[in-house]
């Protein structure tokens, strides 16, 4: 598979997550020293990446700026809500077209569905092969979060075995929430994992992902005992009310108390086992509950922004090569390019 | 001529222009490889420059933040509208002096018509001297537009005996258009341009313009017939309708369709004439004929960053070594300002 | 005391003070050239900045970017009012504390009263030691603007016997003015100060500040008598009426005429007093006046770039020894942390 553009989840395969989250444990500790940080910044200090950020997001913008900064990238914002007036459908291409005459690699966000994939294929076409990295599209796809939920249970279950064979609470607004719909199909790359699917029955998860898991041959249960879900699971991944995907005031008629993690559930919880939460947050996950070792969300972000240094770095290496060696890179060459010394 | 300011197009004479190009085409090919585009990182490293853009246009913006990027420079960005509803005619001076404090140059793009050269007094009788560089002040001027437009009128004759001699066609509403008002002045510094003013006749070219063609003996000629123009032109400048600028609804009572330049004229069009356009476009200029290596859209786009890194390249270098010398440098150190390699 | 937080102006003692200074004048010289420029750009270009600005300010919000930047540092801006209207209240800190994920040390303004030390707090209770440095918080404390109205006060002084004995005018809204609140209680850390406390009745200065006057023995007196004051002064600090603070229109009531500093003034000015301005200026401090060397306006805003410069400097290296030493530092490593070239 070439890295050339990153706008999909289902783009990964184990193989290429099991290296990606190689070079990420790689970059994370050379963050952690002063030369090795420097050593990063020297990695793509010619290089510059435009943020088309249409649809707000400070959280997952502030975490690709400080990606793209780690590699010693300059960056250029494009979040002027005066241009997302201006440009709507097509004409947003031309615009994209346009800032990508300025830069190496894009990364956007926007609400229309698709626009990062159409992007890509415009940008195929056109002379100046500039990779684009989606960062949340609309309601469909919104890959590196995926991701950095995966990684961050790889991390945590480091030292017990891996995912396999691991229970995983889904908790909250499964209907709608875009992260805990891609976490659920990412678990096809690991075997044995077991999914409580927790919410109340009008957000509920949708059969699509249902058909997905059962061809996958994941298990999942479908349950609104909250509790008992804490105390099974070896995750509990906490999600709040997508209520502004309401059409008709859905929500407010819907009692989301039973679906909150609070100071009692961290009792309830098995000593080894953790939560999650992609942020931002609501009451479903009691603040007071955040010094406990077990409450994994500030860990989360930071993993967010590791991750993505790892596909930025990956995504520029392959446009370097790809340039050098005049056209798609052979496979064993491909994957040197996530070893973090490759050169 | 001293570089202090950017203020006019009409600052740039033909000696200037030479050079300028001269310098950019060194610029661009040095951004080309990692090794030059760090080379141009370290000029500037330690100067600042202050982006104040109370008038939106991400696109002339995020070009000059490139160029400065490219010369390593730090930027700082005065965009917020909420600045721009708290200062007004004099009051503006005062912040762009505020900001002057905390950077070497100022690129400034306002509507206020006049400002830029105000401010550009403003800081000549300050103790500090600091370059204003006018990225568009209203209706009056957008140099450095001027300046890409005719770069790469010449990079594309560059094998065909540059300028001199070729048949321009302006398109569009060419009362109202900056771009080609400019365009048209600049080609007093060739021989035997030929003009063709194309337009629906309530958005002709104004009698100023007119006029000053006639002065300096600039062969033109109005018309309205697209086709024809296209036909016979070596360079096909085509512009978008500014109905942002109606007063009474102007713009809704023309028929623009025959202005529209479409996959049709691809045919017509001779095979070493070239299409321009400033961006953002509407119809006018069909996506569909994108493909075609004679229209150079995009790579207009690049041009305009490579000419504003080169114009602020030389401004800086005019700075430091005035200051060195002490007061305006003897014309022959100013020459030498223009080569890439120059101390 | 540790440099761990910036949060209140009575953070700072006469020691404390002397030696910022002291750092201050070095690092204002080291920008002064270019290898001076560059050497302190490599003291952290491994460490981010946020900027969480979601008070509208662009002077203090450039002066902090300058300052990050002017240390090689990476920054990254949290202005976007729609995030301002989705956190309140307690929900800020969860923001803040997401955003501290991707950074090392967050510059922060808000109107919340006594948000940046919730924030602080919260931080020093979490694993990861962020600074907090406050860039003013609502009416409550701006600590950085103290100190560089301070600091103008001593540059300005320094042949004359610095601001011991000196007589000082502040002039304007007393009540309401942050800014010669903070400066009035500075005065505690030299001797034979006088404050002239020049405003409408109105808006006088407010008992608390009178009160600690009294305490510290700095003697004052309250007068509408501008132009003796005027005479008298060694310093005259103008403000400008804060009727953004207006409940019920006070401002309007209220003759502000008298208290404008014009060029009649300049001549009633003692050769070697000086004006200040905390800026933005209205009418109370005429354009016209600029030019009198005198008025140290703009070597306030430029004072302010450097001393935050100083503070970011002083800031990160205690973070950065503390982690090395494993906890507070003993006193006398502390001082080391003051001198340019400390390691």
């Amino acid at each position: 598979m070439r890295f050339r553009h990153i706008l999909r989840a289902d783009q990964f395969d184990r193989h290429t997550l099991d290296r990606l989250y190689a070079l990420t444990n790689r970059i994370r500790k050379k963050r952690g020293t002063r030369d090795g940080a420097l050593w990063l910044r020297a990695q793509f200090p010619h290089r510059r990446a435009i943020l088309y950020f249409l649809q707000s997001s400070s959280r997952t913008w502030g975490s690709f700026v400080a990606a793209a900064q780690n590699l010693g990238m300059d960056t250029l914002d494009i979040r002027d809500p005066r241009v997302s007036s201006e440009v709507k459908g097509e004409a947003s291409l031309d615009s994209i077209r346009t800032f990508s005459s300025y830069a190496d690699v894009i990364i956007m966000r926007v609400n229309d569905k698709g626009l990062a994939a159409k992007a890509a294929e415009h940008m195929d076409s056109a002379g100046r092969p500039i990779p684009i990295i989606n960062g949340g599209s609309g309601p469909d796809e919104h890959p590196t979060q995926a991701c950095l939920d995966d990684y961050t249970l790889r991390r945590s279950f480091k030292e017990r075995g891996g995912i396999d064979g691991k229970t995983i609470a889904l908790v909250g607004d499964l209907k709608r929430g875009r992260t805990v719909r891609s976490l659920a199909r990412f678990m096809q790359h690991y075997t044995g994992v077991k999914l409580l699917l927790v919410s109340p029955p009008p957000f509920a998860m949708e059969k699509d992902v249902l058909d997905f898991l059962q061809e996958h041959e994941i298990r999942y249960a479908v349950t609104d005992n909250f509790d008992q879900a804490v105390a099974e699971a070896d995750a509990v991944y906490m999600t709040r009310i997508q209520d502004e995907h309401d059409t008709r005031g859905e929500s407010a008629g819907v009692d989301f108390s039973k679906f909150c993690f609070t100071e009692r559930h961290l009792k309830i919880l098995k000593p080894h086992s953790i939560v999650m939460h992609p942020l931002p947050r609501r009451e479903e996950l009691s603040v007071s509950c955040d010094k406990d070792p077990r409450v994994m969300i500030w860990r989360q972000e930071r993993n967010g922004m590791h991750v993505r240094t790892a596909l930025l770095l990956r995504v520029l290496r392959e446009q370097e090569m790809e340039k050098r060696w005049g056209g798609p890179l052979p496979k064993h060459i491909q994957d040197q390019l996530w070893l973090l010394d490759s050169a």
